[in-house]
C-alpha cells in the first residue's frame, strides 16, 4: 500500500518506521514544512521520498496526518480536497472534536476517520521515532458512523498491524477524558518543572537530590511546546474543568498542611493509592 | 561488619541485599514492628535474624534506621541511648531538621550521621526490596562536622559500597530543596491520582486513554501515605513555599488558557523545557 505520511515528526516517523518493517506500507512519501525534518526522515530512511502535499496525496491509497492540531483542521480539509473518492485520510491528532467539526458536511468527509492512538514520548522530531512506540497501546477511533466502513476497516488494520488495541468513542467524550487522563499530567509536569527551575538558580541542587521520583514526574516538561499549546488550544473548556479539579486537590493538600491536619493527608492519599491497581491493570501488559 | 537494620521497608530491605551481596556486611540484624514485615524479611533472607531493638543494638557495630521520620526522632534517641561508644548510627530519613534537633546535645551525638539516600520507589514493604537501588543515586550526608569522622568515613564507606556519591549539605538546606526537588512531586502524583479518580467512575477510560506520560506522572500516588504523612509533618513549612509557588504556576497555565493567551502559554512551556537538559545530565549515568 502506498502511504503518504504528512508531518515527520515523532509520531509520524515512528509511525513510518513500523509500518515498513511490519510490510503495512509498500511505499512511504513523507510530507513536511520543515526542510530538516525532510532531510532527517530520508536520512534515516524513515521515508523512500519527499514531495509536497499534493504529489503525496495524489499518489496515495491511504494519507496520514500527523501535525499539530492547529494545522490538523485546515491539514485534513486541504487533503480531503484532493484525495480520490477510494483513499482514506486517518490524523493522529490530540483533540478530536474541533476536526470533527472542521470537516462535518465535506463531500469527501466519510473518507476520513479520526483517530487517536495513545502513545509518545517527550522527544519530538524525526530523529525521536522509535520501533514499537505503539504496541499495547490503544488506537481511540472516534465518531465511527461518520466514516466509510471500508476507510474505518483499513485504519482499523493499520493499527493492528501496530499491535494496537482499537477503541470507539465519540470524539466530544474522548476530549473529555482526554483531557484528564493525559493533558493535565502534562501541565502538572511543565509547572513542577518551573516551580523547580525557579528555586534553583544553579541545577546542583537538582544533580544532587533529584531521585527516580522526580524525573518520572518532571519528564513530560520536555515536551513540544507547539504541540501543547495546540492542544490547549482546542481542548481549552475540558482543560478549564479538570485544571480547577486539580487545582482544588492541591489546594486541599495546601490546607491539611497549613492546618497541621496531616490525618486528613494521610486519608487524602490512601484515596490517591486506588489508582494502583488501576495503573497495574493498564500497563501489565503494555511494552513501556 | 554487623549490621542493625532498623526498619525492613523497601529502603531497609533494598540495603540488607545489597550490603549482604558486596560484602559490606558479615552479619545483618533486622528490626521491625511488624511481624508480618519481619517474617518476609526472613523467608526472602534479606536479613539473617530479627530482634528486639534493643538486643540488635547490642551486638551491632553499625545501625541504619530505615522508619517513617515521625518514630525516626524518638528512634535515633533511643538508638544512641542503647549503643557503644564505637558503634555509628546512620539514619536514612526524608527530612532531617527535625532529626538534627531531636539529637542535639545527646551525649552520643557525633556517633550519629544523618543521611538521605535519593532512591525510592512507589513500592513499600520488604517484598518490594530490590537490588542495586542505590547506583549511581547521590547519598546525602547532612552536618557532617556534628558527627565524629570515623562515622562519617563509615557511612561514606557504606555509600560506596552501593555505588552511591555522597554529597553534604546542612540538615535546614536539605529539607528546602527536597522539599522542590522531591517531596512535591509527590503532592502533584497524588492530586493527579484524586482528580482522576474522581472523574472516572469507571476504569475503563483510564483503560483505553492511559499512555505512559500518564503513568509516569501519576504512578507515585501509589506511595506509601504513613511515610509521606510524616514528611509532610517534618518539612510542613518548606512545602507550603513549594506548594504556593507550584499552584501559581498552575494557576497561570489556567489563566492563560482562560484568556485564550495560547502564546503565552507556549512561553512558559519553553521556559520549562530547559529542564530538561538537567534532566538528561542528572539521569545520563544513572541506573533506572
Amino acid at each position: 500500500m502506498n502511504i503518504a505520511i504528512v508531518g515527520l515528526g515523532l509520531i509520524g516517523g515512528s509511525l513510518a518506521k513500523d509500518l515498513r518493517a511490519n510490510g503495512f506500507a509498500s511505499k512511504l512519501t513523507g510530507v513536511d514544512s520543515s526542510s530538516i525534518h525532510r532531510r532527517v526522515a530520508l536520512e534515516l530512511g524513515l521515508v523512500d521520498e519527499c514531495l509536497p502535499l499534493e504529489d503525496a496525496v495524489f499518489e496515495a491509497d491511504l494519507v496520514v496526518l500527523a501535525i499539530p492540531v492547529r494545522a490538523l483542521c485546515q491539514g485534513m480539509v486541504e487533503v480531503l480536497n484532493q484525495i480520490d473518492e477510494d483513499a482514506v485520510v486517518v490524523d493522529m491528532g490530540s483533540t478530536k472534536a474541533e476536526i470533527a467539526e472542521a470537516i462535518q458536511g465535506h463531500p469527501l468527509r466519510k473518507r476520513a476517520v479520526l483517530a487517536h492512538p495513545m502513545a509518545g514520548t517527550e522527544y519530538s522530531g524525526p530523529q525521536a521515532a522509535v520501533s514499537n512506540l505503539f504496541q499495547g497501546k490503544a488506537a481511540i477511533i472516534c465518531d465511527r458512523d461518520d466514516s466509510d466502513p471500508d476507510a474505518v476497516r483499513l485504519a482499523e488494520r493499520m493499527f493492528q498491524s501496530l499491535f494496537m488495541r482499537v477503541v470507539y468513542m465519540e470524539s466530544k467524550e474522548h476530549d473529555v477524558h482526554a483531557a484528564y487522563v493525559s493533558h493535565i499530567s502534562h501541565i502538572s509536569s511543565f509547572a513542577l518543572a518551573l516551580t523547580v527551575l525557579e528555586k534553583e538558580a544553579s541545577s546542583a541542587n537538582i544533580f544532587n537530590l533529584a531521585s527516580g521520583g522526580f524525573r518520572s514526574t518532571v519528564r513530560l516538561a520536555k515536551s513540544n511546546p507547539t504541540m501543547w499549546r495546540d492542544v490547549f488550544e482546542q481542548n481549552s473548556q475540558n482543560l478549564l474543568d479538570v485544571l480547577d479539579n486539580y487545582l482544588e486537590h492541591v489546594q486541599d493538600f495546601r490546607n491539611d498542611i497549613a492546618q497541621g491536619d496531616f490525618q486528613q493527608a494521610f486519608r487524602r492519599m490512601e484515596q490517591a493509592n486506588a489508582i494502583g491497581p488501576i495503573l497495574d491493570q493498564v500497563f501489565e501488559s503494555t511494552v513501556k
